[in-house]
């Protein structure tokens, strides 16, 4: 008896995949299959290939549910590796005041920033904190993303913390995206507090709470001057190591203090950031195995200079890139951070795609097959109108994504 | 007997409209009404206001048709005052060159840049140019564009300008998207021809078929160091002037050669790119009424710096702001430019949507209260899923119009 497809997918102008296996992440390029088609089964890719061959052996018509993609291109469904999606209430006030010359210091005056997100936050009810991060996963899937990275850090107590990384879980048990959950209890300074003292607090409290709960899989720090130095970066990624908690760090984002040697020494997944990273930083992580995450999403809403990709490229360390989504970057869309990588930043859509698919899953050290599109890789597709996966970025400011599929099921449709 | 109501848009979070009259576009701000209600009857704006009083005098449920606006924002239709939007072909292996490392000249010794898209515009039939520009128009109106100043320019020669203006009047006939056509046979000089003599051709040849066809608003120049110097664009300018094309210049994109000086001479309605303009240049513009056209995604989509939008502030004149759309800055959508000119110019959320209404439609010489919600003025609408105006370029590289209305129909529905 013949087996039925869960999934078909055919007759697209384009199948884009990066090259290469899950350890081999040195070629930048992608593999481009002309009049493509993919199969899925069981949520697992049974066959990519011209559409001739892959319909002979999984008819479309036999399939529980068919794609005509003629005319678009189907892509990996992106992989936004950091975001910080789970908090309660927005700053675009701050966002204004900024544009019409406030300066940092005049909106901590007010009261604003990150403590201020922080205080709504521990206000918010789990379930209000379910149904923002919902919406946002909502926004996140439309644009092509089916995985993606949360971090906790806007609770800054045992208690908020909790809550977030629950919110978190839940949000996850209730949405198509795979939800990768980072304990970041060290994303700043609670207010009058004392660095170290709460740097004891994130250890002793906070991390083990965590660990009992069994609710995070990463253990992340912003190393940064005036906020978390790198002895006790060090220190919070050791005690969450020694819980099974698996390192990543913002590093060098506005000073160059040491967290890419920090992510080098104790094997972190990914460094993130990295503005102001040296060669010598680059190929610390390089040689370390440990993925560097751009973030130009963060420039630009900055009005900031973005992060040296032709670094990266020239010492051939592929980087992966992410949306930084949070109250102060508020962008859910990997297809927009694919533009600003190209524009922006000068990537080419080929390093661009692979930054937001393959090298993304190695950030979140998902090693499955995810962000590539290959026998035995999860079914995760994302469809865009056009007949070329360069028309991504070269049609800025405009979203092509239409379709997604998440492990053989079509989840969204324009 | 009481008159039927068109349209009545009620219980929006917020209707922001710019303030001023037509002629006083002084003051960069918005008037903000909450829990507001636009009526729109005959195409034409006749209350605008609180949704109780609006209402109370246009009950919805007596209208031909009704928004319920809630937790959304209603802007005027967005004025698109500067595009090249009607050509066939596109160039985006160009883009992707270009990001590998090829030069302007490795780009050109390849048969690429303008001319490339000149060629396979004159290859295009009239049918083909009308389906390419209904196409973008399509997209344009879905982000939120009810107005649109569509430029010939991609034929250089007689036959394929009166084409190309042709293309344009067709679509603008079909499409709800009011198109004001401008000519620009002087957009580039022909391969092999002799500047002077091309001048000569366009003030000879074309102008005379354009003007006679009627097929024109506006006469457009690229005045600019190695394309039409001031002399030559002054002739051109004055040539169409006489034939009642109003003067518009592409002027200090790359060099600062004198076209915002030539563009006050000659009473130009608008002057645009202006990334080299002086102060002295701007209180020229400004002091002669000129409006400076802003183009920030032609600077994004080089990974250019932007036109310094500050100087425009200081010295008090109002720019609009276009999407320069054309096979090289290929984004059809004005709520990306919207974004664009706060993140990256860092122009505040009000000037920004201003730029993109207002001050847009005297770029124009529109001056019948397109780009304002007020009585009078056409029943023009972007309405947007955020509860504050300001989201709309915070929340950046998403679309968050999903509603919009011409001339009080509803035209467009995500
Ligand atoms: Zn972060
Ligand atoms: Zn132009």
């Amino acid at each position: 008896m013949e087996r039925m497809t869960d999934l078909v997918v055919s007759d697209a102008a384009q199948v884009a995949t990066p090259t290469g296996s899950d350890g081999d992440n040195s070629n930048s390029g992608l593999e481009i299959i002309e009049n493509g088609a993919v199969a899925i089964e069981d949520g697992v890719v049974v066959a990519v290939g011209p559409t001739a061959d892959v319909t002979r052996a999984h008819p479309p018509e036999n399939a529980t549910e068919s794609v005509d993609a003629t005319g678009q291109t189907v892509l990996p469904g992106f992989v936004d590796p950091h975001t910080h999606a789970v908090f309660a209430g927005d700053r675009v006030d701050e966002f204004t005041a900024k544009l019409a010359g406030a300066s940092y210091q005049d909106i901590l005056a007010e009261g604003g920033g990150i403590l201020r997100t922080v205080r709504s936050t521990r206000d918010a009810s789990r379930d209000e904190l379910v149904a923002n991060l919902l919406e946002n996963l909502d926004t996140m899937l439309a644009h092509g993303t089916t995985t993606v990275e949360v971090k906790s850090g806007y609770g800054l107590d045992v208690e908020t913390e909790l809550k977030l990384l629950e919110a978190i879980d839940e949000a996850a048990d209730r949405h198509p995206i795979d939800v990768v959950p980072t304990f970041m209890g060290a994303h700043a300074v609670p207010k009058g507090a004392d660095t170290e003292e709460y740097v004891d607090r994130v250890i002793e409290e906070q991390l083990p709470a965590v660990a009992d709960a069994g609710l995070a899989e990463f253990c992340d720090v912003f190393c940064e001057a005036g906020v978390f130095s790198v002895p006790q970066s060090r220190r919070i990624l050791a005690a969450g190591q020694e819980l099974g908690l698996t390192p990543k760090i913002h590093a060098e984002e506005f000073e160059r203090l040491g967290g890419s040697q920090l992510a080098a020494d104790c094997g972190a997944t990914s460094a993130d950031h990295l503005l102001q990273a040296t060669d010598e930083d680059i190929a610390a992580l390089g040689e370390a195995g440990v993925t560097p995450v751009l973030l130009p999403g963060t420039a630009f809403s900055l009005g900031a200079a973005y992060a040296d990709a032709a670094a990266f490229e020239a010492a051939d360390v592929p980087v992966a890139l992410a949306t930084d989504f949070n109250p102060n970057c508020f962008s859910q869309s990997m297809e927009s951070v694919v533009e600003l990588a190209c524009n922006g930043m000068r990537m080419t859509p080929a390093a661009a795609i692979r930054g937001a698919t393959a090298t993304a899953a190695r950030a979140v050290d998902r090693t499955d097959g995810t962000g590539t599109i290959r026998e035995g890789a999860p079914g995760d597709l994302a469809i865009a109108t056009v007949t070329n996966y360069q028309h991504i970025p070269y049609n800025f400011g405009v979203s092509n994504v239409r379709t997604v599929i998440k492990n053989g099921t079509v989840v969204h449709r324009d």
